[in-house]
């Protein structure tokens, strides 16, 4: 299990940091879409497959260890996090405590109903 | 112990990923200087301790989970991988394997010595 950096290949922003298996590393290269393993649910986690908001996978990049991955992506819908902002990291770490800085794209009741 | 990114704040290139105790976190936001976990010695990790390639860190995020930080830093002498690379990320999975596309920024026989 290898974590996986998502990058928007356009904006250079920093999307979102998760895990990959062998079977969803293999399934990103062969289909071009992002595929991580979510170790919460203990399965394939095909990024977008409810929300719509896929990443289509531009290209892929080791690191000099061998143990972390990363991927420049199209992000569909120009949301990688759930919550509705362009990336995960929106919340800044400030003296005065976490700022949300992100930019919010959509409205996670829209886009998942009444299950978040 | 959780995962850190670091990004060169000023051209979006990702340049490494690692792990930060609360030990190297707090430190790193004492500092101003990207201080990591190294797991394979098992000690706090001062990146650029040896080689004088310090990463001054300019901005601190936090992801939707809270368990995946991201740094955006000035990386002083302009490599952040032992490599020699700017970034560590300097091999891209190709159908043909995989392929060296980073840029090389210094010699590390000359900044390690016989160490590597």
């Amino acid at each position: 299990m290898l974590p996986a950096i998502a990058q928007d290949a356009q904006t250079g922003e920093v999307l979102m940091m998760a895990y990959m298996s062998a079977e969803s590393y293999a399934e990103t290269l062969a289909t071009g879409r992002a595929v991580y393993f979510s170790r919460s649910r203990n399965q394939l986690w095909r990024k977008g497959e409810e929300s719509g908001h896929v990443q289509r996978v531009l290209q892929v990049f080791l690191d000099c260890d061998a143990d972390t991955i990363l991927l420049k992506v199209e992000q569909v819908g120009g949301a990688a996090c759930h919550a509705g902002f362009s990336s995960c990291f929106y919340r800044q770490v400030t003296p005065e405590g976490l700022k949300v800085v992100g930019r919010r794209v959509f409205d996670p009741e829209k886009v998942y109903g009444q299950k978040k």
